[in-house]
C-alpha cells in the first residue's frame, strides 16, 4: 500500500507495525471490551514525525487513534470498527523537556508513563499530585487527554489543574508551540483548555508543562467506622474546615467493598466492624503542625460526640501503607472474584448519602441477587458504583442487565444534579449516556468545536461525542 | 426606531436606556481612555430577559457589547467605534440562587459584586479568594469573563479555578443551563472553558456555580527587606517549600514603589530602608500551627545567612493591615502623582530578576527621565511594569512615547517566554500586542473557535482577536 510505503519512508521500518500480532496489543482496549483492526500502529519518535504522520493521513484520508498507555476504562484509546484507521502510540516520545525548580514545573513528552513523572518530581525534591492504579503503565499525554483524576483531587485538583502549556499537532498537521511555564497569561482565549479532557478528538497531544508541589514531610492516616454516608459528610465537613487542602485523602467505602480490599490484601484486616468506613489522610509540609494531632483531635471530639462508630489512626508508616492497601485492593479483589459491573458518576456533596442509598434500593428491587460494591473519593462527590454479580457468578452471567442497569444507574446519578462519568470519560462506552443526558444545547457546542479544529474528523473518530 | 420599541417592549422601558446622559457613564470605560457611543444601553433583569435581548439584537442585526461593573483596564467592556451596538449591563441580575455549604459551593448572578460575593461567603463562615481593588464595582461575570486574578492567586488560583458551572445565554440567544457544583465530571468538553476569560466575545454569562474555601484563623505578615529580586526569589522558593499553600501572599515592590505607596497611607511609614521588598503573608486554619513561628522561622534563618537585608514582622492585626495598605496605595500614589503608562507583564519565575533590570536598562538608554514603577505578584511571575512621567510631569506629557515604550515592555516580556498581559486581559487596548506576538495558529485557533460560537460576530466586536 502506497500509504503504509509512506509512513514507512518519513518515520522508518520499525516504527510502523502492520502484522496482526504486532498491532494486537495496541487494537485491544485494557478491559479486554473492545477489539478493532487498525491498518497499522505508527510510533513516532518526535513531535516532528508526529507532525509528518498527520499529513500523510491527510493526504490519503486516514484516520488516527491516539493512544498513551491504553489503560482507559471507556476504550477511547482504540479503534471503532470502521475503516482506514491507523494507531498512533506515543510511547517513544518520552523525554524530560525542562525542570525548573524556581517555577517548579517540569516539561514532558507524552508518552512517559505517569509513575515516571512521579519518580522524576520526587527525584528533584519536589511531588506531582495525580495518582492512580494505572499509573506505571498510564502516559502523560493520555492522562491529560481524559483529565484524570484519582486519589488526591480533593487537595490538588485533577490533571488539568497540573496543565500550564501544552505542544499540540493539529489537525492539518501544523504544530501549536503552546508550552509555556506561565501561571498568569491572559492573553485570549486559553486554548490549552480546548485539548485537555478532549480525549484525543481536537488535536495530539506531544508534551505539556506541569506544576509541581513541595513534598510533604509527614503525613497521618485514619479509618473511621461510620453507620452511613451522612456521618461520612460530617467528619469529611470538619476536618476540611481544619485542614484545608491538608486533607489530602477522603474516601468512602462499604463494609462490603472494604472487605473485599482486605481479603486481596497480604496481612490485611480490619480494625473493627462498621457499616461503612472512611479513610482519611492529613499530610503536612516540613513547616506546619503535626498533622496526626489534627487527626486525632478531631476524630476525637467525633467520638466523643457519636459521630462517628470508631477510629484507628495508623500508629506507624507500615500501618499507613495497609490502610491504603486496603483501599486500593477494592478493584483487584472484584476482577478475581467475578468482576463487576462499573460505573463511575458523581453528584452534589449534599446527595452522597442519598445516592448511595437509591442504589441499594435499585438494586434490591429491580436487580435482586446483585451485590452493589460502592467506595469512591467523598470529597469529590464521586463514587465508583459498582455492581457484583452473585456470589459465584461471573460479570458475563448478568450481561443481559448490562445495559438497562448502566442506563438507571446513570439516569439516578443525573437525577440528583450529577455526572455520568466522573473521572473515567466517554470515549466508546459511554456514548449512550451523552446521548441520553446531554442537551441539544451541549452536544450542538460540542459539535461546533469539533468541526472548527478538525473539520474532516481526522482524529480519534466515533469517540466522545455521540452521531448527531 | 423599530428595534428599540421592541426592546422596550421586551424589558419594559426603564431598561432600556437611550439618552445620552443616561448612557454616558457606559459608553467610557474606567480609565476614560475609550469613549463610544452605543444605540442603548439595556439592563435586563433576567436571564430569559438577556435571552430575548439577544434574538432580538440579531433580528435587527445589532451587536453585543456586555458589561459588568466596568472597572476593567483593557477597555473590553466599553463600544468601540462603530455603528449598531448597544450595551447590555448585568447590573439588575445580582441574586443569590443557591449556597451548598456541605459542598462549599455558592451559585451567583453575573451582576452581583466580587465584594458583595466576599461578603456573603463570610456570613456563611466560608472564604472567597479572588480579591483585587476594584472589587467592589466589579461583577462576577466579568470577573470570570476576564479570568481575574488579584492578590491570591498564588495559593487559590485565577478565576478559572474558581469556577464548577455557568448559565450562559448564546449568540442565537439560547440559554446554555451549565450550573452544576460537581468537582468532576468528564461527559465530553468542559464548555464553561470555553466562556472563562473570553471577554464575553463567545456567550454572555448570566450566572455560575462557585467554589468556597474554609476560613482563614489567623494570619502573619512581614515586610522583608531584599537587594534585588533574585533574593526575593530565594526567600519565596523557601517559605513555598515550609507553608505550600499557606503562602497566601508573596508580593514585590521596588523601593520607589513602595515608598509612593507609603506616601499616599496614612499613617504608614517605611519599617526600615531597602532597594526594594517582599510583602509576606501567611495564613492557617482552625487545625493548623501557628503561621507566625513559620514565617519567623523562615526568615530567621534568611537574615542569619545573608539572604535578606532585614526584616518586620507585624506585631499585630493593625500593623498587618498597615503593611497590605503600603502595598496597596501604591496604584493611588501613581494616579495622584501623574499617571503612568501600565503594563501587566509575566515572566518565568527564574527570569524576574532579569526582566527587573531589562526593564530599568531600557528606560535609562532610550526614555531617559521616566521612572520606572515596578511592583506585582512574585510567586505568580507576574509584574505591573508601570512607566511614571518625570516628576512634575502627567502619563499627558509623555504620550509621545507610549506606543514604542508599550511595545518595547511588551517585547522584553515576550522574548522571555513571557506574557503581554497576564491578569489585564486584551480588550481593545491590547490588541495590538496579539498581532505582534500571537502565532499565525494561535489566531487561527481562536478565530476558528470564535467562529463556530459566534458566526456572525453578535457578541463584543472588536475584543480580544485582531481583525485577520
Amino acid at each position: 500500500m502506497e500509504f503504509l510505503q509512506a509512513l514507512q519512508a518519513a518515520l522508518g521500518e520499525t516504527s510502523v507495525l502492520t502484522a496482526p500480532a504486532d498491532r494486537a496489543p495496541y487494537e485491544q482496549d485494557w478491559r479486554g471490551l473492545v477489539n478493532n483492526p487498525a491498518l497499522a500502529v505508527i510510533l513516532p519518535a518526535s513531535t516532528q514525525q508526529v507532525s509528518e504522520a498527520v499529513k500523510l493521513c491527510a493526504a490519503h484520508n486516514v484516520r488516527i487513534v491516539p493512544q498513551g498507555g491504553n489503560t482507559g476504562l471507556v476504550a477511547g484509546a482504540v479503534p471503532i470498527a470502521a475503516p482506514n484507521q491507523i494507531i498512533l502510540s506515543f510511547s517513544r516520545l518520552r523525554a524530560t523537556r525542562a525542570l525548573d525548580l524556581v517555577a517548579d514545573t517540569v516539561t514532558v513528552e507524552a508518552g512517559m508513563t505517569l509513575a515516571a513523572l512521579q519518580q522524576a518530581a520526587a527525584e528533584a525534591g519536589r511531588f506531582f499530585p495525580v495518582s492512580l492504579a494505572a499509573e506505571g503503565t498510564a502516559e502523560i499525554g493520555g492522562v491529560i487527554s481524559t483529565n484524570a483524576g484519582g486519589l488526591q483531587v480533593l487537595s490538588y485538583g485533577s490533571m488539568r489543574a497540573q496543565v500550564l502549556g501544552l505542544e499540540v499537532v493539529l489537525a492539518d498537521g501544523s504544530i501549536w508551540h503552546g508550552l509555556s511555564e506561565l501561571r498568569k497569561d491572559n492573553t485570549g482565549y486559553d486554548l490549552k483548555q480546548l485539548f485537555i479532557g478532549a480525549e484525543g478528538t481536537l488535536g495530539l497531544i506531544t508534551a505539556a508543562t506541569l506544576r509541581l508541589y513541595p513534598r510533604a514531610a509527614s503525613r497521618a492516616s485514619a479509618l473511621v467506622g461510620i453507620e452511613n454516608l451522612t456521618q461520612g459528610l460530617g467528619v469529611f465537613t470538619a476536618l476540611r474546615a481544619a485542614a484545608g487542602t491538608a486533607l489530602t485523602l477522603c474516601e468512602f467505602c462499604t463494609h462490603a467493598a472494604l472487605a473485599l480490599g482486605t481479603a486481596h490484601t497480604q496481612g490485611g484486616r480490619l480494625p473493627f466492624e462498621a457499616p461503612a468506613y472512611l479513610l482519611l489522610e492529613v499530610s503536612a509540609l516540613e513547616g506546619a503542625g503535626d498533622p496526626r494531632e489534627m487527626l486525632e483531635a478531631t476524630l476525637m471530639a467525633a467520638l466523643e460526640e457519636g459521630r462517628v462508630l470508631d477510629a484507628a489512626i495508623a500508629q506507624s508508616e507500615r500501618e499507613r501503607l495497609v490502610f491504603l492497601a486496603l483501599r486500593e485492593n477494592i478493584s483487584e479483589g472484584e476482577l478475581r472474584e467475578g468482576g463487576a459491573l462499573k460505573h463511575d458518576i458523581a453528584v452534589p456533596l449534599g446527595r452522597l448519602a442519598e445516592m448511595v442509598q437509591a442504589v441499594e434500593a435499585l438494586v434490591a428491587e429491580i436487580y435482586p441477587g446483585l451485590r452493589p460494591n460502592i467506595f469512591g473519593h467523598v470529597g469529590d462527590g464521586n463514587l465508583h458504583v459498582n455492581i457484583r454479580p452473585p456470589a459465584g457468578q461471573t460479570v458475563a452471567d448478568i450481561a443481559a442487565v448490562k445495559d438497562s442497569l448502566t442506563a438507571d444507574v446513570e439516569s439516578l446519578a443525573v437525577s440528583m444534579q450529577g455526572s455520568f462519568s466522573a473521572e473515567h470519560g466517554i470515549g466508546q462506552l459511554r456514548l449512550s449516556g451523552m446521548a441520553a443526558h446531554k442537551s441539544h444545547i451541549e452536544l450542538s457546542l460540542m459539535r461546533a468545536v469539533k468541526h472548527a479544529l478538525d473539520p474532516e474528523g481526522r482524529f480519534n473518530p466515533g469517540k466522545t461525542i455521540p452521531e448527531a
